[in-house]
């Protein structure tokens, strides 16, 4: 593994991590028993394991954002019958054929046709229907003329609305000519029947409602969104609004991690809390299987004495799932836990407990694979590339390193150092700056990639 | 009024858009009653009416997306303690000076620290503590050694990891030395007492929630999602599901809108379509103004005879509120309501009817204003500069027109026509192509403004 700097034309001798951490991850890349996954391996190890959810039928509000998994076919076509697009007068061609301001055409109207109307009083030679946008064609009319082409019905120069209501039949003068088929919308003319509207596939946002909806489709098939159960653990932690002992702080995680799931897609439960004993955070995620497509726990997966996510989900038995814990070649989220588990091998995601580590690897890990639950693309994120004014002093070796950054105008600045418990700097951060396993710092003005957050 | 090509060296003739209405809004421009706003003018109109909600105080969960109003303060210091970063051995920096493999230093273990402990046993010289990410830093200590630098107290070579749960107290060997405060995180160092964590207009993602739970927040004060009313009228619209009798066709407005104002960041509540009965519509929106910071109408906006919206509320009394009804220089969505109705002066929105231009219109005036309210930034869409290698064959002469767009690569390629009834274009299309007012075509090949939808 050689080091180098990005921005610099040769590499230089590497230098560790803020942490002194490098060689260590060296002596365990050399171990067979301990190895090291690349952040790339992992993702391709989740996504590998993670099916869509099995799809289930949807009122067509509860299936915005989801994918659909049939191919929706147009039963009827859409418009369903020749409509005016304009308010105005339904004509015969010939009747309107030259004229004008000065000549009007004068025509008897021998109806009102209002849009929902069934009944269709027939235009005959000499004759004009009253008509109104969306409003059937009726039989004998060949185009329409808007009532700003007209008097309106009222004897007077050109008309700029309809009398509102009904009104007592009469005469209408005409304006201007039209053409065949002016104003006039052709029944199919925006999908015909058999025709598919929509493919399986497709992401339903507002204009694909409104396309399912208008040729009649009050539910439809999608991938549900995936229900999410987050959960931290820490004997340390106490719910925000409560006072702090000795030794304590507030649990950050759960609420973090919920937000999170949510903006993934997800419909997210926040459980909170768990102590670090073993039995109660068995018996904790026993109860919550039953709602979960996915579970996202934080903390207890190091090499600590009281990693209780560790100790409580490493070596299940057989007919209870596997969850594998693994060191990552990345900073943060160096430590991972990922598996199955319980009787439907509910996908489980045991992130470390640094609330930055934990955010990064959600972004990287559990955001993917809510994407892919749902049916979607698991990458969503943009990356870009970016000068980064300040650079970066030092990044570990052989690890991909992830630091906050905030990104405007083609260039990122870092937020706050590489400490994974600088939450107020993940706070005011809205991109993730990629610093790759084998450079070891980033010259001044150098370019880098950029995952923007937002 | 000038007509141009757009992509051409000179002008050409203005030609009429597809409907041939270019002169008749030649004629309304020239008369003053009549009057025809611009897209610009008619947004400035609205936004000037529209004031952000009055500020709430929610569950931290419960503000997710929402606006900060407060300059959040944080009471205590983060972390309220030191404590370590590692799992490992909290040490005097004397003690392990030199330390190696080879002659590692023999440290007695004195006690136990997981993370939540109040229990802090002091380290005297030759003695080490061992503790886990997070606890509290003992009396004495100096740094913390992690205990892949240690034999973990087994007698043997390095360490991957602690024996999980309390063990006998014994030694341990360390393996390398540490400087002062190596792998310990100071109190305050993430952000401190008084600190201001987030300033007032921040808006509430993910971490930001992170850091307010952090410093022990449970609730905040910010600017509430607003609970948006969506209906849709005429006489002609049946429910999605149910057969079609002769001249009706299916409510999709209502789902579409609503489906818009989610995603514009409301909570929307579909009523479902209102038959074009000026009563009706008014006590509808009498009944739904409880649950309404706005409301979005659809239909009944235009000059024809049963345009029930206009009917029901124009001219109301003063006391009832105000709605003025506009035609826009815009293709689709010449027709436009605005005003504020009810005791509350709650805003309503009249779009019209055809479900492209109810959707263009929602996107244009609604969606700033559901923004607005929420006191977040008006316009987010972001609009870029693509070629549109088929050109516009026709756009009308003093209209701003949106046409439904693709955009890949950035090229932009037209998907259906004009039509404002072609929904299924717009349900394939994710950009609209922007077409100024005094552009009556675009050259093939040329530049033209896009608005990315999503």
């Amino acid at each position: 593994m050689s080091s180098s700097t990005v921005g610099a034309a040769a590499d230089r001798d590497g230098r560790n991590g803020p942490e002194g951490r490098g060689s260590r991850d060296g002596r365990a890349g050399r171990d067979g028993a301990d190895r090291v996954w690349s952040v790339d391996e992992h993702l391709r190890d989740v996504l590998a394991t993670i099916r869509p959810l099995e799809p289930i039928e949807l009122q067509l509000l509860d299936a915005q954002g989801c994918v659909l998994v049939e191919d929706v076919t147009v039963p009827a076509a859409l418009p369903p019958f020749d409509n005016s697009s304009m308010d105005g007068y339904a004509v015969r061609v010939a009747d309107v054929q030259g004229a004008s301001e000065e000549f009007p055409a004068v025509l008897t109207v021998v109806g009102d046709i209002a849009a929902g109307s069934a009944e269709l009083p027939p235009v005959g030679p000499g004759e004009a229907v009253r008509i109104m946008t969306g409003a059937p064609l009726p039989p004998g009319a060949e185009a329409v003329v808007p009532v700003e082409w007209t008097d309106g019905g009222t004897g007077g120069g050109p008309a700029t609305a309809m009398t509102a209501r009904r009104e007592p039949l009469g005469e209408v003068r005409v304006h201007r000519p039209a053409t065949a088929r002016a104003h006039v919308r052709a029944r199919g003319s925006d999908v015909g029947a058999g025709e598919i509207a929509l493919s399986a596939g497709t992401v339903l946002g507002p204009p694909q409602i409104g396309l399912l909806a208008a040729v009649g489709r009050a539910t439809v098939t999608v991938r549900p969104r995936p229900r999410v159960v987050v959960l931290s653990t820490g004997s340390e932690l106490v719910p925000p609004g409560e006072g702090l002992a000795a030794g304590q702080i507030h649990d950050s995680n759960s609420f973090m991690l919920t937000a999170c799931a949510r903006d993934a897609g997800a419909i997210a439960y926040r459980v909170g809390a768990v102590g670090d004993d073993p039995a109660t955070l068995r018996a904790t995620l026993e109860d919550q299987l039953i709602r979960a497509d996915a579970v996202v726990t934080s903390g207890g997966v190091s090499v600590g004495a009281y990693d209780v996510v560790k100790e409580a989900l490493s070596g299940l038995p057989a007919d209870e799932g596997s969850v594998d814990f693994r060191r990552l070649a990345m900073q943060p989220g160096k430590p991972q836990g990922f598996g199955r588990i319980g009787p439907d091998r509910t996908p489980l995601f045991a992130l470390p407990g640094n609330p930055v580590s934990s955010y990064v690897s959600f972004e990287l890990f559990v955001r993917p694979a809510v994407r892919a639950l749902m049916g979607l693309a698991p990458a969503d994120r943009t990356t870009v590339r970016a000068v980064c004014p300040e650079g970066v002093g030092s990044s570990p070796e052989g690890k991909r390193q992830y630091l906050r950054g905030h990104y405007a105008d083609e260039a990122v600045h870092t937020v706050g150092g590489a400490g994974s418990h600088l939450v107020k700097a993940l706070a005011h951060a809205n991109a993730l700056i990629v610093v790759p396993e084998d450079a070891t710092s980033v010259e001044a003005g150098a370019e880098v990639d950029v995952v923007l957050l937002d």
